[in-house]
């Protein structure tokens, strides 16, 4: 059955729309993506995120390499049909290809970016090619 | 003293960056919005989120209408620079301009997006001029 609910997004002149990732349990905020239709229809199809990514340009399952799969719990839409709400389960709890629980890591303090959460697992153990340390 | 911590950001080709707001006490994802070097500027100095509007094309001083208005708690930066996430208070406790707690209200089940969140506050009784619906 074709998903005629995608109709109602309001995709930017790329195609795409950014996704927020949350973890389920606590809350947190691990991550901002993008998709693109396909990305959008896989992810509500396997249950599993998959997202589009920008500089390499190709669809991107998040975890293929690392294993940092993010199983999809719920999916929302805002009020303008403009952005996306993921809540999500993080396996291996890594959402960050730097090796963090998640992206927001540099919070801004007296004006200067400061890093706030430590690296869990390096990315060199995490990922074997590093131009595909995004997945 | 001027914002070098701005130069860090990857500003998008219109010169914006998509901000995530969320609820500092229940972790709550309020809203995406956009915000431009000045918006975020002002944002930080005067520790009230100010947005970019793309509709209107103006800065939008969250609440500035409704009372609305979102306390700036954090302000965090991710991996590639190019997402912030503000962890605010949200004044009245609607942060979406249809009048509800929150902007991603439409959950995906079955293939359709339904509505899963109640209007606390009409839109009409929130906003005196509603092509200014948004602050």
């Amino acid at each position: 059955m074709p998903y005629f609910c995608l109709n109602n997004i309001n995709w930017n002149d790329e195609g795409l729309i950014p996704v927020i990732a949350q973890e389920i349990d606590t809350g947190k905020v691990l991550m901002l993506a993008w998709m693109n239709w396909e990305a959008l229809e896989m992810t509500i199809e396997s249950g599993h995120a998959v997202y589009w990514s920008r500089s390499r340009k190709c669809l991107w399952q998040k975890g293929e390499q690392s294993g940092h799969i993010q199983i999809v719990k719920a999916i929302y839409l805002d009020c303008d049909n403009d952005a996306v709400l993921l809540q999500i389960e993080q396996i291996g709890g890594i959402a960050c290809h730097t090796g963090r629980r998640h992206c927001f890591f540099k919070r801004l303090e007296e004006k200067n970016w400061i890093i706030v959460e430590p690296i869990l697992k390096h990315p060199q153990s995490i990922y074997k090619n590093t131009d595909e340390q995004y997945s």
